[in-house]
């Protein structure tokens, strides 16, 4: 975490940890997030996280956030920081009626600092265990891809396990086909093409993953988005896990299934360190 | 609203406006709520509201809240008001690491008096004009019924219409089937049969939805849920929707389609208000 004490939280750009109880965020979930991963004072992919904030800001009809002052803000708590997590949440703010928003909403904008989660580092190297969730995804078409604020799902699907060497469990849609990790996005890598679940009707769109499927690109790897199945886990040749503070997770388990950590999982995690680390060279996995 | 300024929102039993930003209901959604109506200083369906909270969070594994307390932190807020909005939130409180919920959660209990909303009273004596969103219920069926704080689809819904003369949105799942309004339930009756659509995958299961099927039972008028097809309510010879707020609204026009508030309709809305009203006889629709 941070390496003095200092400010961990700013609201609306003050050092504050409270929000209002009547804050649409809380109230209806009605708003959306960011993880932003810091590395010797640096925002990973700051400009992607941007993007996409504003984006969804945009399809939920949120006025945007200036990226500048969140920048500053987020530059502002990460300063002095090693390792850590940035959160960006914007909310709808308070008002409206009802679920009904107001017509000129006063967005809420929460910029936090938190402690680098200390997952093995082995888990990076040899992979991790995964399991299946009985939770389902919902979802409508509308909010596929937004990193909004509605996460019970996720939460309900993350207290199925305690298990400690369990890192990640594997969210199906309703109709029983694989979308998600409940934290991560999911590829596989069936004879040598790379594919990712298709986020038409739920999931996050995450950045890591989009940035894989661009580094894949550039590294010649065929890739699509794909409706996958099951089955198509259990027969893929190496399975890996991302998001911006893990980076890649190869999977080495799953039920009874194991995979060691696979050729081209190896190449696109050493591809993605060394596009992180950036100019700066801000080592962070 | 109150009749005089007085605490309006208790927080742990704390008067008090202000969460931590933290708290899992705001950065997840994590938690559920209800929405009392206020009569003479009576809650309505009190006991309903609280029973229905407390299985909703064994569903999602929140301690439950003590019923006794939260009932006498309600007619605190409640005392003076002579028709007014009670809602009740129970989140699962700060903590936990990521969406993994802690081991021992200590919820954030949020009890909150708000005005009458100011409905036109010819609402529910002529019915209701009302529209079909465009937004969709997803969900997948450990949610379905709940009422919780997840509500991104509502208010999305709820931004798409600002005519004042249309008074609610009809929501439909992914399949295109009707389900609820964005704020209440929905009924049809044909043929003489009372019908509710099926809440296994998403909707909520309000309190006045419960009441008025079993008012039908008393009443001899038959009455199921069912899957409904939009077509269903065209053929429909009446239609109206509830909450707990508004009782029964009959609806009077929907797209072309137009109704009269029909007679059994009518002896619902009669019968719901006096069974509200309770040996108190407070009046509240």
């Amino acid at each position: 975490m941070a390496d003095d004490r200092h400010v961990h939280c700013l609201i609306n750009g003050v050092a504050a940890d409270q929000v209002s109880v009547f804050d649409r965020g809380l109230q209806y979930g009605d708003g959306l997030f960011e993880t932003v991963a810091v590395a010797a004072g640096r925002l990973l992919y700051r400009e992607r996280h941007l993007d996409r904030l504003r984006r969804d800001c945009r399809r939920l009809a949120i006025p945007e956030p200036d990226p500048e002052v969140l920048c500053r803000e987020g530059q502002e708590l990460a300063r002095r920081c090693t390792r850590g997590v940035l959160k960006l949440v914007i909310t709808r703010g308070v008002g409206g009626r009802g679920y009904r928003p107001p017509e000129r909403p006063t967005p809420t904008r929460i910029v936090s600092l938190h402690p680098w989660p200390d997952h093995p580092q082995s888990w990076r190297t040899n992979g991790v265990r995964v399991r299946i969730c009985r939770q389902r995804l919902g979802g409508a078409a509308a909010l596929a891809g937004i990193k909004h604020l509605n996460r019970l799902e996720q939460v309900l699907a993350r207290a199925e396990w305690d298990d400690p060497e369990v890192a990640e469990g594997i969210m199906l849609d309703t109709d029983g086909r694989p979308v998600e990790g409940t934290m991560s996005n999911l590829f596989v890598v069936t004879d040598g093409v790379l594919q990712t679940p298709h986020l038409s009707t739920c999931g996050v769109a995450g950045i890591i993953r989009a940035r894989i499927m661009e580094l894949a690109q550039v590294m010649g790897i065929p890739c699509r988005e794909a409706v996958l199945e099951m089955a198509d886990i259990g027969r893929a040749q190496e399975v890996f896990v991302t998001n911006s503070i893990i980076g890649v997770w190869p999977v080495n388990a799953l039920e009874e299934r194991r995979w060691s950590a696979g050729p081209l999982t190896r190449r696109l995690s050493e591809a993605l360190m060394q596009d992180a680390a950036g100019p700066s060279a801000a080592q962070l996995w």
